[in-house]
């Protein structure tokens, strides 16, 4: 066989398998309580109504569902997309949207439509680990800003757009998770947006809002997206059906300025073609039906009391004045703990496997190699038992370490 | 706004809209008998099993479908896949299959695995537009050999290899439709088979077989796959749903030796986490309950005729010894058509486009821009009646150029 070595291209070597997916092969094993991942509940798929309406598709609309499609998505869905945009605050027209396949690949092409090796690019600390995976693919320099409880430090954010603004240079692109962070669960607050889209254009540096759990909110005020406040100027608005219907369609789309569209589009052509038919059939009439937004309801209830769960079982568990603090996160999936600065996670998980828990390591979201105190928990996969049980064997194996 | 011709990555700027794809938006007025694209035929698609299997899918396996899968792809598809290998004449383990987003990613994962810029590829003259775009985004120095009645011309394809190894380089891979090729409809001999897989090892090029209409032969005897003759050492075959189940699947698969297969999962990886996890219980059922095989058999019969209709055209309305020669593929989708040198197949395209009749022209299908005097003719996706009245009105166009 060929020596695969020199064949590579530098890109496959600069790849690193996913730290989360690794260690989720270790946490699916039996008997673990798995915080780890980000899954919706499989218990709460719709799978009636989506087998419900396969054939009702079909007989609609003939071999068309199952045909190959346009690039940019299929315009009964697309024509959806308009109305949940609407519904959320914000006029667009089909020349705004192009569906992807899930909102990964939505970061993949957008990646590679604006990153040359060495590019900078601002990401937040800690941000979103399949954002990091895929920037750090086609060679971007990363360049982390600390988070504090209303997102992103607009102070600090600020000053190092300026400083490079000063040197003749621009950041590609400010990527963010402004809803329900992945993976610290803080919500940039409508001040902050304000002054991001101010900062964006002053700056020359596009702004990527990641916002794929925006609808389950479970509390508080809901802030006007990025792409609304910008006029969907210089912010790409990624958006994504996997967490509100089902990840299995790998459905997602991106809003932004047509110019971006078009070239997203010429960049989708090579990558896969289209997305699937069927399933944006499938998501077209879910969305015209109604019954998103049924489906939309069953899971805020159902993960608000998880969330509550987790939030209950850490305050009985967890040792009191002990350093050890968590976000109350107002929506999305995760829960963001902060250990003791003594404290090691990555050392920790070894632990928490024996006792049949697992979480995810905390640097996985830190572009520097920071947060090694800290860690993720998934309160949206596991019963409310499960969590219930499975807080109280974390906190065991914290409090072993204290 | 921000100027993003300074923001557009050197990538984004050599992508080009696919030839094929913009002249499919003109040729799909109403009207117009298309040749262009590369359909199957909507109403061969299986409507009703496809309808059949959802429902029955979710019984059996309740939420998993409809939840995130493996990036690999989920065993119970891969273990379907590993039996058509050995059906096909190849032994194989789950280690040597990836699943993709249809076989266009494989082609976007293997560029991206293997190609940095300028990095010299061997392809087809002509060649999948397909596979040429996607190598031209990645920045591949792409080099052409010639093909005739039997795929690829050894000779000349022996001397490149060898005159690059002799200068300290090598191709990185060798691009090529073996069977019934795309778009010129030839397949690769047997003998000639046999040479390639050892000037492979010889030179260090590896092989990218691209084979997605394999099982639609229509007469001749099957030679074996690269892959079989290589055992899965330099050889990645890339596979597809598309054309024998259906394109909306979005489904495709890679056979490769594992170390490459484990190098494209972590591209797979950031590019979009996992193939559709629905799609795949549907194609895996598929196979299992033996409906793949009766549809294979129902396109066949299908396309056979569609191919004799337009062969029997040919003959009927072409000028005879007028110097216009085409194909007679053994299977597959494609017929190609060679006029005499003094006709343009790009201007001929506007007169055929005003007679209501539409083409590929061959040049979309060419690294170095020859090929002005050919086009190719798609016979899958129009009816038979659609095929006679078509090429009649393409001779008539043709005739008064000549």
């Amino acid at each position: 066989m060929i020596d695969l070595s020199k064949n590579f291209s530098i890109c496959a070597r600069r790849m690193r398998a996913s730290a989360i997916r690794e260690l989720m092969k270790i946490s699916g094993q039996p008997g673990i309580i798995s915080f780890a991942g980000g899954y919706p509940d499989s218990r709460l798929f719709p799978l009636k109504e989506v087998a419900d309406l396969v054939p009702s598709i079909f007989e609609e609309f003939g071999g068309k569902p199952l045909q190959y499609g346009r690039t940019e998505g299929e315009v009964l869905l697309i024509e959806e997309l308009i109305k949940l945009a609407k519904q959320d605050g914000l006029e667009i027209t089909a020349d705004n949207i192009m569906v992807t396949t899930a909102s990964q690949q939505a970061l993949d092409l957008i990646s590679k439509v604006f990153i040359d090796p060495s590019d900078p690019v601002l990401v937040e600390l800690p941000s979103y680990v399949g954002g990091l995976q895929v920037f750090q693919c086609y060679g971007a320099h990363m360049v982390g800003v600390p988070t504090d409880k209303d997102g992103v430090r607009m102070d600090l954010l600020s000053r190092k757009l300026k400083k490079l603004y000063d040197e003749g240079e621009h950041y590609k692109f400010i990527y963010l998770v402004p809803d329900f962070q992945n993976p610290a669960g803080m919500t940039l607050s409508v001040e902050r947006r304000k002054k991001l889209v101010d900062l964006s254009d002053k700056y020359d540096a596009l702004i990527v809002e990641d916002t794929p759990y925006r609808e389950l909110r479970y509390e508080g005020i809901c802030p006007p997206t990025l792409v609304s406040l910008d006029g969907c100027q210089n912010v790409i608005s990624i958006r994504s059906f996997s967490k509100i219907l089902a990840p299995a369609l790998r459905l997602g789309w991106v809003i932004a300025h047509p110019d971006i569209i078009q070239k997203l589009t010429v960049a989708k052509q090579s990558a896969d073609l289209c997305p699937s038919t069927i399933n944006q059939y499938i998501a077209a009439e879910f969305c015209r039906r109604g019954l998103l937004k049924l489906q939309i309801e069953k899971l805020k209830a159902a993960y608000k009391r998880k969330r509550d769960a987790m939030l209950a079982a850490l305050k009985e568990f967890m040792p009191g004045e002990s350093g050890i603090s968590w976000s109350h996160p107002e929506g999305g999936l995760f829960l963001w703990l902060v250990l003791p600065s003594n404290i090691d996670t990555t050392k920790l998980f070894r632990d928490a496997l024996k006792e049949k828990v697992a979480y995810v390591i905390g640097t996985a979201f830190y572009c520097n190699g920071r947060g090694h105190n800290t860690l993720r928990l998934n309160f949206s996969y596991p019963s409310e038992e499960e969590i219930h049980e499975g807080i109280r064997r974390l906190a065991n194996v914290i409090k072993a370490k204290l």
